[in-house]
């Protein structure tokens, strides 16, 4: 026992290690179909784990029909859903294309992503453009002329100039803007503002060299300026560049996802391949942005954003964005309390990541099975609330489900004693 | 004894009034010479208080003596000293011509200012640009070639093209940058980083607005996006247009400026019209940015920058910037506990500045010399530290000498034991 012991915690540290060490760097936007591994014309992604269209929650099949008919697949979203039915449409997680998506996570062949590389191992990984603010978004499922023509508008118009300012300046390292903006009360997963001004500031002056006329250059200057969560997207592929290389290390015993479909939710397990380990959504808790809404209007827990929480932002940072707790009625203490209860379930200690109000103490980050399992900690995460059919209707946080770790250390339990 | 206290009661809340109703705007990027009144080709301001040229600090003498030679003035330091010694430049304080001044506070006619104007009382407050990074700068009493260069450059290319965008923008609202700088960890005096962040993300788009080439944009792009104090030098102007309104109310016991020209503090009352009350100018402590420099090597308190303090902001609410607290070794105890006391000394708390690590409890604001006197707390300011001759050497904090808030208190009740 002392001997599996020894194997755990030096998988568990050169996964940390690996954690540190990453550098993710937003080197490129191109549409899906040329970057995204296994891209199809007539493919949809959404947010993991993997699911049925039958059991779909609201909001992925409206996402989903409306990106067939915005890729010009079909006309009308009934006529998408038939296809749909007839297998004519390939529907797969994003997180099985390197890709992850908020909310719904509607990435289709034409979707602008942003590509995120981790220069110390080579892999890369994708996110879709934040479309801009307002409730009715593909993200969350909506989908109707206007939001049609802002896509558009974003593969034609901004992808270019965006591609060409980033080239132009080299690449943005996204895990100093993490830094910078952790100090600036963005925990980087409800709150991302400061981490999208930074970014603004760092790309605002190349946008002016790329091979654009002065009107179009003003209209994605404008664009990004006004996009408060901007910069959630790109957070999302680093943090996935910077987990993806911590797969399938034996004997780890570390979550290198955690993702919600608004049915189930998923994890999976550094010492356990790519299988997940689901158990049923929760509800979010949090503030309705309408008195007409709550939560029997609500769909339950979705998205991949909380891959976030999986390198230690978000929900296990409270305690460095206090205006977060506005949503969940909160305080500063609450918020402390919550971020050094994810201590307990943490394998290490993100020096990259420090939080003023806790005397500038890093982040907990790597969350064990063993210790989520045994403590019964429940991984906090921030997040959005997004209406049962579609379109976001508030935010707050919510836990991780019990079971799925319960789960998964079974069957850690069954492979690593078989060993 | 009792008619006195209700008269004080009722001046003291006049000015709060004031001070909550105030609407500052920055409205204009112009020459000195074209609106800071009383403003003349051969004259150059300071920091105040006001002190006469024999005395003056370092950093007031070199960098006086650099804007008279940057204005054309005289051909070296050496000619620009015998011409002040002979009397044919005119040396006053910023404040006695609306204006504020960072550090030293040089200002002189070519000089572009910040135009604020209070849109509730139609007054209006002055600051010159920020001059970007580097700790050699005439702000902090330097001059050189290189510094003379960027002045013009700031002049010439610069102030057209920031003016035309705040025309364009329609002016930019400064209360509520700072309301969001303080969400953000900004303080607004020793860190503007946020702020100057969110003013970036008003003004760039702006900024293709003005009818200058490419280049031209780009370069002012440029140098606004990497500036991290630029917003500091409008949030001062912003204060002092604050404040003035709340100048010469009968029987008010509330602190309408705090300056120090590296010599001496001074302080101005609202109840006793514009004197000012001096005692020698403490000395920082702090954070030293080199190891070769030391307590030794710095000029007491410098600068017009601690209008901020006076109107609740930098000092009184270090527990909005943790960060800032790495100048001093200090701790998040440490800020809380120290804008606790700031409020012991002020007459009302201000909503518009919520401090997050306080649960949003608003900022201390209102210093009131009855209250400074009685407890014996002095105003705590965070501040940079300038070299003896010049230059920026560190940053850290100081306290406000008592013996101006004693002496003030005397020349009040002389006046009002009178009436």
């Amino acid at each position: 026992m002392s001997g599996i012991k020894a194997k755990i915690e030096e998988a568990n540290q050169k996964t940390l290690d690996i954690l540190f060490k990453g550098q993710p760097v937003l080197v490129d936007i191109r549409p899906a179909l040329d970057v995204v591994p296994g891209m199809t014309e007539n493919m949809v992604l959404h947010s993991a784990p993997p699911i049925e269209w039958e059991r779909m929650c609201g909001p992925h099949r409206h996402g989903i029909a409306g990106a067939v008919v915005w890729e010009g697949l079909a006309d009308t979203k009934d006529d998408a859903v038939t296809m749909i039915e007839r297998g004519e449409i390939m529907i797969e997680p994003c997180h099985h294309h390197d890709t992850v998506g908020a909310g719904a996570g509607i990435t289709s062949a034409t979707t602008p992503m942003l590509v995120v590389e981790n220069k110390t191992f080579g892999n890369r990984a994708y996110s879709c453009l934040s479309e801009g603010g307002g409730l009715q978004l593909i993200k969350w499922g909506s989908y109707d002329e206007k939001i049609a023509e802002n896509l558009h508008w974003q593969a034609k118009v901004l992808r270019p100039v965006l591609q060409a300012a980033v080239l132009s300046a080299g690449g943005v390292d996204i895990k100093s803007i993490i830094s910078k903006a952790v100090q600036m009360g963005d925990e980087c997963h409800n709150r991302s503002i400061a981490a999208s001004a930074i970014f603004f500031r760092e790309i605002a002056p190349h946008l002016l060299h790329a091979d654009a006329n002065r009107d179009t250059v003003l209209s994605c200057t404008e664009s990004l300026a006004v996009s408060e969560h901007f910069f959630l997207h790109a957070i999302m592929a680093a943090a996935k560049a910077m987990l993806d290389p911590a797969k399938k290390i034996s004997y780890s015993t570390v979550v290198t996802a955690m993702a919600r479909n608004g049915v189930e939710f998923g994890i999976q397990v550094g010492g356990l391949d790519d299988m997940w380990f689901t158990a049923p959504a929760n509800d979010v808790d949090g503030l309705f942005f309408r008195s007409e809404w709550g939560p029997e209007d609500a769909a339950p827990d979705l998205g991949d954003s909380c891959i976030t929480e999986t390198v230690g932002l978000g929900g296990f940072i409270q305690a460095a964005a206090p205006t977060v707790q506005q949503y969940v009625q909160g305080s500063m203490q609450q918020a402390i309390a919550n971020t050094n209860e994810m201590r307990e379930i943490c394998v290490g200690t993100n020096q990259d990541v420090q939080i003023p109000a806790m005397d500038f103490a890093g982040a907990p980050i790597g969350i064990d099975i063993r210790k989520v399992a045994q403590t019964r900690i429940a991984p906090l995460i921030d997040t959005a609330i997004t209406h049962k059919e579609h379109g976001l209707i508030g935010a707050g946080q919510v836990r991780a489900p019990l079971e799925c770790f319960d789960k998964a250390l079974k069957a850690y339990s069954s492979r690593y004693a078989a060993a």
